[in-house]
Order: C-alpha cells, then sequence, then structure tokens
C-alpha cells in the first residue's frame, strides 16, 4: 500500500567537522521518503518556493515520489542552517528562514484522500491535524514533532496525540512533554496520554519502542563514518512506516522488523550529507544491514 | 570455575528520591558478588576496618561468598556517600573516606592463585596489577576502573589494560580514555589499546560489547522501579564474568548470553537500596527476565 507524508521540503547549509555544504536538499518529508520509498510508493505533501531548484525536483521524481501535491508558492523555500560539533548528537540551529512555510495550507489530490499509511513529519500541529481531517480511509497514522511545539503548541500537540497510532519523538522531546525523568516512564506517559505506539529515538542509542502490549528496543546500527546526522530520525521514522504499508498488516511481528529496518535506513543516511547516501540505497544494501544487526543484537 | 574478585567492601549512606540509607553493605566487590554468586562460587579479596558490622560478614558468609582473603585491619572501613537525583542516572559524590583502603595491599590463599577467572573492579590500578602478578593460571582477566585513576594514574591503568581480556567501562570513561566523542570510536580505540574485549555501560541504554571479531549490544532491562542504581555496573559484571566461569568455555554466544544475565542481574539490583533486592535473587527470577529480554530484542 502508498503511503502519504506530510512535512517539510528544505534548502539545508549544515556543517560538521567533515565539510559545509549549502542549500543542499533536506526536510522532514524529503527524508521520511529516502527511507520509505525502498518499500512502497510515497505521495508528499509539502510546500515550496518559487527559488526551489528544478533538479531537486527532478531527482525527487526520479526517485519514484509523487509529486502531485508539492504546492510551489511565491516566495522564499524554508531554509535551516545548523552545526555539529563533538559527537555529532545535536544539531546546533544557526538559522531558520520559514518562507512559504509560513502560511503553508496543504491540500492534496482527491485520489490520496484514500491512503491508508499516513505520516505526520514535523510541522506545526495545527496544519498535521488539518491534513489528518481530509484523509477518508487511515488505517495507521503516525506523527513527529519538536521541541518548539511542544512549548508552543502544547495544547494542540496533546489532542493530536489522541487520534495517532504512533508517536515518534527524541528522548527530550518525550521527557519535557511527559515531565518523566526516565525513559521507560516517558514513553508509558505518552501512551496513556493517547498514542497507541510510542517510538522513542535515542541516537547512537537506538530506539525503544512502547506499545500496549509489547516493548521493543534496537540499538544504532553501529557505523563509525558518521557525516551528517541531519534527517536520520525522519529516515527511520520512513524506513519504519514503508515497511509496515508494504506488509499492509500491523502486528507485533512486523512493527518489530519495521523498527529494525528504520534503524538500518537511518544508518545509511548519516554516512554522507543530506540525501547523498541515502538516494543511493537499496533494498539489498537494507537486507545485509538487518541480517548484521540481527546477529548483533540476538542472544 | 569458581572466580575470584578483588574491589571494595564499604559502608554506603545514599540518598535517592525514594529515601535515604545509612552505612549499609556496599562496595565493588560485594556487588559484583551478588551477580555472580547466582552461577558459581565467588572468592572476594578486599579489606574492611575494625569497625566492619559481624552482620554483614555473616550476611556474605550465607550468601556462599569465600571470605578467607578479606583483611580486617585496625581504622575505619572505607566508606562513600553519595545522592542520586532526578533520573537517577548519575551519583553525586557527598563524601568518601578511605580508610583502611588506603595501605591495602591485596594477599590471597595458595590455593587461590590458581583460579582462572579474575575481576579486578575498581580500586587503584596499582592494586589490580600487583593481585595479578599473584595469579599463575589466568583464563579470563576482567578490569574495571573509575574517572578518578583515569585522570590520576592513566599510565598504570594503559599498561594493566593490555594485560586483561576484558575492560569494562561506562560512556564517559571510555570517551574519556581515549578522546573519542562517539562510542564505537571510543570502544574501538580501547580495543586497540589492549583489551580483547570492551564493554561500555551505558545506563538506561543498556551495554556494547566491542570484540575481536564481533559486535554486541543489549538494551537495559526496561523496570520501571528504579530505586537505588548503586552498584548497577557492578552487579552487570558479576553476572557476565559468573555466567562464563560456569560455562567455563568463552566463546562468541557464551559471552552474548553473558552479557544478557548481566543485564537483568543488573536489573535486579537497581531495584532496591544497596544490595537489597540483588541478594534475594535467584537463578529461576534471572532465566524469567531474560526470557523477556529476548522477546524485547529479537526481530
Amino acid at each position: 500500500m502508498s503511503i502519504l507524508v506530510l512535512g517539510t521540503v528544505a534548502l539545508d547549509s549544515v556543517k560538521t567537522p567533515f565539510g559545509l555544504r549549502k542549500d543542499i536538499l533536506g526536510g522532514s518529508a524529503v527524508h521520511f521518503a529516502m527511507g520509505a520509498r525502498i518499500f512502497t510508493r510515497v505521495n508528499l505533501v509539502a510546500i515550496v518556493g518559487k527559488d526551489f531548484p528544478e533538479k531537486h525536483i527532478r531527482f525527487l521524481h526520479k526517485k519514484g515520489i509523487i509529486l502531485t501535491s508539492l504546492a510551489k508558492e511565491h516566495g522564499h523555500t524554508f531554509r535551516w542552517e545548523g552545526e555539529y560539533r563533538g559527537n555529532l548528537d545535536c544539531a546546533l540551529t544557526l538559522n531558520t528562514e520559514l518562507g512559504v512555510l509560513s502560511a503553508f495550507r496543504p491540500s492534496i489530490q482527491r485520489s490520496q484522500r484514500d491512503i491508508g499509511y499516513i505520516f505526520l513529519a514535523n510541522v506545526d500541529p495545527d496544519i498535521q491535524r488539518r491534513l489528518l481531517e481530509n484523509m477518508r480511509l487511515p488505517k495507521l497514522i503516525g506523527l513527529d514533532s519538536m521541541n518548539y511545539w511542544i512549548k508552543h503548541k502544547r495544547r494542540s500537540l496533546l489532542r493530536l496525540l489522541k487520534r495517532v497510532d504512533i508517536f515518534v519523538a527524541n528522548e527530550e522531546e518525550a521527557k519535557s512533554l511527559t515531565g518523566e525523568h526516565s525513559l521507560i516512564n516517558a514513553a508509558k506517559g505518552l501512551h496513556c496520554r493517547g498514542a497507541r505506539m510510542v517510538l522513542i529515538k535515542k541516537g547512537e542509542h537506538g530506539v525503544l519502542l512502547y506499545a500496549d502490549n509489547f516493548i521493543f528496543s534496537v540499538p544504532a546500527y553501529p557505523t563509525a563514518r558518521v557525516i551528517d546526522p541531519t534527517g536520520a530520525g525522519d529516515t527511520f521514522a520512513g524506513g519504519f512506516m514503508g515497511y509496515l504499508a508494504m506488509k499492509g498488516k500491523v502486528n507485533q511481528a512486523n512493527i518489530k522488523k519495521a523498527a529494525a529496518y528504520g534503524t538500518v535506513a537511518a544508518s545509511f543516511n548519516i554516512e554522507g550529507f543530506g540525501v547523498e547516501r541515502s538516494a543511493r540505497l537499496g533494498r539489498r544494501d537494507l537486507e545485509q544491514r538487518l541480517k548484521k544487526l540481527r546477529s548483533f543484537t540476538s542472544f
């Protein structure tokens, strides 16, 4: 089954100890699509400005991403500028220019309203809710957010949480949204607030999944070539949701395997700037690392 | 096969959000013994002062710990006073009184010199080396240390590292000893410095094991009842080394399983103050959690 992702398409400027890139293709929806496209058709819902390079459109099209709901409006494309230092575990945002994103009202094709697998990547929770209201047959809804919305639109976000199946958060977000100190209690807290399934991203420590009747933990794939972690969480979510959409059945075994596929997809993402590495990814690359990941964790 | 542990026997005063305990039984060798005793006979090498309560000796004896090399000298027993706040992930040391530990020269029985499984828990690296020189048939040597020795006896510690099979460190220690920022690179760095196997303890994120020809990762067992984490790392090491000593064969499958047993042993330790919970632990408790841990991690 195909998948629909709402999020950002951005021009990122990134500095890491390994180099500097200016105005490269980025954004939550793009990184998500890189992870999900390996398993299923991805419908992208986002907005760009008139300055958005045609080559990026061609690139996304070539990668099989469906762009009929990618709006192009007067104004500038959303831009993010960030830097990673030390162990590259957290980004320092240097500048953000919202541009056309500030007036984004997602609009989708009639045929897209029946898509069952939906991922609401990080944008304003009111925009996420508005998109959701257009969907007629949601089968699995995933939601991501960020500290900015937890702080400024807490109520909107908590309301939305009750309507989704999967909430994806990093450690800090999970703890700040619940006020809990331990990871497992933060995961429980989000579950109590309505998310049927909680996925906590722990960077180099991997992912913790907390669901109705089970817990699952998978470590990060141990790659030593960390070049640029931007988009790792979205690539993970893409691999995770993409695998579930391909299987068409959300059971415990598929959820665990989806988290493992998301993990290995993310491990490729961080090995290059932007989508450099994740764009060249094939199913066989994932399978090889999945096999190794299994041997890293089984006893 | 039996095991020999060199370390501290202490009187701990601990404050956590769940209460306060004064002068309870603690120390690296004691916590190690609580994890290892489930699998094998533990020979404890340590020192206490004349003030050390007889009831603790009786308790250790009752738990099957061999105390023939527990020296009792004039002076005070080593005391540690600490506090845990927030998510209890790191101890704030309020006070340390070395007492008899400052003049500790370990001496062991002639028959103990042939013990093959040896764990050098956290004490001065020169004391650790001195003990090692007495051992005639080492089969597997584990080593733990702490930031204090990394800072003040770096050279002694690095020299010792070349002579051990397993180096156990927490994240911060591994990174500060190697100057590396990422976990996997820190583990590699310690491996290059001579430790055949590196075990990095990551608290609520579990353990990463880096060895000659394989990597293994196991998450912490997700318990929500964290009362007092003191000794969790030593209990882990005890379960790990104890299982290997019992099996008598150090291969990849046994190492992985040993790390899993260590993990579940540590999960009991943190559910009570001091050895309150870990002292009541039986093999069956470990098996139950091991089974669950396997389902948390397999895909």
